[in-house]
């Protein structure tokens, strides 16, 4: 507000801000009445995003919270903090529950009864799984420190690593995701994204032990499905082929589309993998590899040895 | 402030201040003799990348008040809200257009009268742009809706899509850019850039329904031309293939170099597509793929096709 | 605090907080002792992501101060603004420089006397060296107006580009790395990831005029060294081949794997160069080039002449 | 929260929290149970005095956007600014007014249905009301302005006076309060006596063209009466004379008890009027005067005057 | 603007704003055309009280840096500190002197050039003055530390003491009053009445050595005059007797109309002194004396000998 | 920072900087000289006022949590917030002790070793206090609720009344007072002071159950002494007849100068005690009244019985 709120010294000039008022305002109409969206009642109706924010904020401090908790936090208050933020965080997610709730049942046109006690039961099932979710979170830290001969301490991998920062947004709004808010759980990935520029669907399941190194560029798909104990480096796409669509050219959403990737697996960067394929345990896919089938346990993909094999076999 | 403003309780040390303001003042003089600058007569004279940030987040809530505006906006007040934030916005976007076009004139020595009234009609223009402006987002914000399964409404799609976002700041930025002011709106873009990891320069012409996916690592160049209902991924570049340079060296500025990609064009994935090459209408272009050549209308390009045309046509 | 403090009118549903704050005292607690970690006396004892992030700030506005300093800056007070802005910002950097020490003291059960001494030799040093510094970054910021045909004046440089903002990260980073305060130089590094995307281990060693257009995707190792008047692009890698670990499978740590890029060499976007090789002076890397073996001085690598070699030689 | 949320480099000490903590928790239990108030269901269900602040800003800047709304504002933006500033303000205070209401249900273990409806009449007709609001408004700074001859202007009176806060504060108060929502009201009144040193109980009925001068140590009582175009000084007390109570020692409450001024009286500093006695139509009453009995219109009331009164007829 | 700014999850009731916004502009309006206003030309043109509050909090820590300004200054940066504090200061305070003088201008139908250069003095005057002030300021607060027997040292007398801090608003005010910004002048002295219960206006003229205990209350008006070593308590009013008006009821502004306070007078807690009279040298007048005549240097003026010298001359 | 931070665009004005810096350090100097005060050795060394305030804040609303904590506060998590809030405040006031006894020893020459200890002492019995802190301010707001007739409830009191900011402010204040801190306490009580118009010195000792009504200019004295139920009025002094000075003209610090006020005794508003008399059991001080003397139990004092008694027994 400040920054620009200033006295303007010197300006007279007319902006002819009733005619662009206007004109904005036809334009909304006009969107809304092509996309058949009812009128909205009172307020806003949609989730936050600034709110998700500081509720992610808080969740992540009340997990972490000698890490990522305030500075002048003290053993002797450890459990006061982490009682008074998950309360403070929890209030503020139920709303955002009940806004996404409420929203999803107008557009489908579905009694807004019952929304209530469904919105708390989320948010009551999310607090209880909190504390798994720390100790699967605590099994990533481990799997970045062990996996990057750069990190000198888990304190630095959690302090400093993107990946991380992904892993523990992705958690929690995998849960969300599951649990029927979608949307929030969309807007957490989005922060992540933002942040980290990993770009993980809130859809996607992913086991423990998980390290993205680097990660700028990572796109992990809505039906990805990863095991336990893998490595993935940046630029690496778990991504679909190619979209099925009805016979009026709607997209078919929600089907199997994305690869599964097995326990252990390690994928360098660059790496692109494309459709429901999957990737057979302890398998290694090297850098900038191009791959759209499967490969058994134990594969080492390189783009030399794929070269070789469109050589043997005709191109792909 | 606050969080590196405390109390140091106990640092009697010093840091010799003096000698090191000195330094660094000899430093920037060096710096500014060698680069030919003149003294600045007065203040600052370049725009302000935080303000800038905040008239752009003022123009995207003007112009969609009940999902980018503040929470508590009810539509009783959507055009008390849109014609306050206007008039706000623009008002201060005429600070930063006066400070450019100042800053510019002093670059070249030209005379500095007559920029408040360019400064007051690019703004003027500007503002009467924003209803056609969110015309064409409407369009962009529809595209991404119809061309990702995994999108549930157009308004997640306005909340989350870092490509929406970018497309927002791209928009502005490339009026502002056409209107006088490239450093405002340079500024504007780098904001998205720094958001999205999706690098848009301003001097891009982008047709309407225009939907970037997942988006980080796109780059597109000064003077690309984008038509109608295209689609990009992740990681895709429009750039320059090599840049011209006159007889003492300095690069030729503004050359066309960038390609052009005519209407319902999707580029897959990490596709790179250099020089002022045109892609036909209607085109698809694999992932991966490296394209320096146009191709026509219709063509569907992938690495595997691509390879077999340098098996029979020799390497490119 | 206050977006979601807000008065929850309605919500008398509790959350089990006690049994919460319990299972994740017992999840903290089974982590600890798993990781061995002694309990912390006191306070928080890692230094501050936020508390960094201001230092940097200040620091860089300190050494630009009418392009990165407060707006309303003027020459009359640009010295006084300077020194200030230094005492404030090495106040709180020895603070940081403390809390680094002690905690590595304890990590490795060293004695804690000699840190105060040793944290204000650190940041003694890091002032002292700021001149210089700062006419590394002129010279930085001078090859980025050089290099790309789209900036208009170096000031645009300095304000706009991702690669100035990360290569002033770089340059502070590095030092601090050097004087042996690697979490610090870390958190300064993953400021500038997070920012611009470009990943740079505060390890590398990086000469003058270095310049990186776009940057996003861009990942630089620890160990790698850079001469002068490089130019590189988004999403290059500088990255290692593989680890080697030791007979109980820990990775070596700190060996030297990351390229050699020697003065004068172009890197195009998208290329990856693993493992201690040598780039040679001068030499060109295109676009999506795969690199695990030096090059001579004046090289010209494609794809293509990759490609040819590969024909030519059997592949890689 | 940063101010004192610094890094606490040094303290192992403990406070006891634990103990601390419960025997707090003990007070507040006693206590409640003491007053016999029931145990609060869910959250906190008293009025906010920081929201109310922020609403009593807002509405000031409504009713008065050139002169109490924000620095950047300019007449064509006036009616857009007024709009969304009332918007944000009534929705704001629909919450309060629904929080009073809930508590002073409980308080009085009445029904809590109909508090909704309730509670938008009340914030609906003081909507409707702010335009009167404004005229007598505009009446008491006309009053200053005319009796103030240290005052320049209008404007400078509407800016600085202590006077005219008071009275803005107070009839936005006394509307709320005898709309229903005393505690909402008392919390504006006392707003305005913090920052004033002038504390008018929200009760106390006052006519147009008031003005208080100085102000500081004035004290109107919850049954006053004052007429039009009365004038007050510094350190008035319009209080009660004594408090009368029932067999039980509980005091009356509501009874009128505080002064009737009528219209043109003048009230200099340090007065203190007492009782339910009535100042008449156009008097004077001088400095320090301490008056517990009714004065005809037109009286000239003096600390010699009444001294000479008391030695005319003994002893007040 | 959060505090209040929060979703409001279900209100879909009107608040009729258009009418209410209408009725307001109407009332604006008739307000306009009755005070003879001109409608103003584009933006707000009075002062602005926040910012003048920012301007005398940091002249207050550039004046006592050690005392009044950031927790973390160190003595080698307090010189740059009070360099760039006062630059700042100055030019937020020059634009607060455009605003006045063209307002002033406009008000008097006067021409606006030269208004620049004239702000452009007043402020480096004021800016030369500053040493000055600092000295006077010095005597006030040892006169404090003098004064009260409570007072422990010079440091708490500056940090705690109301009247130091009223003295240091007056001081800055009465140089501004002088100098043509009457407005600025007052809105200073209103920070300071606000927040001490102290009201002086700004014309007043106050000699070194000034105290005020407590002072609650304290009222010193427009033309009095104060000499050197003067102390006065809480609830003392310099004020007018009565003011004098001319044939159509104006009141004259600008008359001398306080009282004289000649060198080393105390004045005790709620004395009351009006009009054009003079106080001796060295007098003391008593608690709660009423005073409306001049007394001779050395008097001792209590409550108890007013009456005496009432009962042996007649009422006054 | 910001409302004044902004681009001053047209300001090639100089303020002589060098210059005014130069002649303010020149005063400070001589200050210091003058004062005999040693040059402060690293930062600043005394108590910070803003930092004070913020641990008032939150210390009472760890006291009052549902009343004076955060809007979203929730029974469920009460203790949680009471124990994070304490705990936070407490390192914070552990600073602050610590920075008045560094203080305190070298003003007085004495050794700095032991302030540690004593710090932590002062602070853990302090935390230890609060629980019976509680229950004396239960009963103040208990006997404001019974004292004032417009009294709806106890809430109320605790939200509103200005008596009851001022007498938890003072009970802190006083705590510290005894315990070492006086110059804390006394930015304690000044806080209120400002707030309330309400001057309390934290050495005065009060009772139970204690109620000021208004409030504005009450002065209660450093020696003063105040029993069980007592009420006081607006503008109430409880001061100090004169100072006694030594042969030099030294003040005599600390001696017992103000009034002991018994049990149940009420004072209206404005009356004026002075000097070490005291008030017997039960009596009522009127309005006005002022006072020199002791007064036996039970005795109904008003300005006509004291004209009386001076009638019969000559002046005071």
């Amino acid at each position: 507000m400040h920054e620009i709120g200033k006295q303007n010294e010197n300006n007279p000039v007319s902006w002819q801000l009733e005619r662009i008022v206007e004109e904005l305002r036809a334009a909304r109409s006009e969107w809304r009445s092509r996309s058949g969206r009812p009128r909205e009642q009172g307020g806003r109706e949609l989730p936050s995003r600034r709110s998700i924010e500081e509720i992610v904020e808080r969740l992540a401090s009340a997990l972490f919270p000698m890490r990522l908790g305030p500075n002048d936090l003290r053993e002797e208050s450890e459990d006061f903090f982490v009682g008074r933020t998950l309360d403070s965080a929890l209030n503020a997610l139920l709303i955002q529950a009940r806004l996404e709730l409420r929203y999803s049942a107008r557009q489908r046109g579905e009694p807004e009864d019952g929304i209530e006690a469904r919105a708390q039961d989320i948010v009551r099932d999310f607090a209880l799984a909190l504390p798994l979710l720390r100790q699967l979170l605590d099994s990533d830290v481990l799997a970045a420190y062990q996996g990057d001969p750069a990190a000198r301490s888990v304190d630095e991998v959690l302090l400093c690593y993107p990946g991380v920062l992904a892993i523990i947004h992705h958690r929690m709004a995998h849960h969300l995701y599951r649990a029927g808010l979608p949307l929030v759980a969309r807007i957490i990935s989005e922060l992540a994204h933002s942040a980290t520029g990993i770009d993980i669907h809130p859809g996607a399941q992913i086991g423990g032990s998980f390290f993205i190194d680097h990660g700028t560029g990572v796109v992990i798909g809505e039906t990805a499905i990863i095991g336990e104990q893998v490595r993935i480096y940046q630029a690496v796409t778990l991504g679909a082929k190619r979209f099925t669509a009805d016979e009026t050219g709607q997209l078919h959403k929600g089907q199997p589309r994305h690869p599964i990737v097995e326990d252990e697996v390690v994928i360098y960067a660059g790496a692109t993998i494309l459709g429901r394929v999957t990737i057979g345990k302890g398998s290694t896919i090297g850098g900038n590899v191009w791959l759209t089938r499967s490969v058994p346990p134990g594969s080492q993909i390189s783009q030399a040895s794929l070269q070789q094999q469109a050589g043997d076999a005709g191109l792909d």
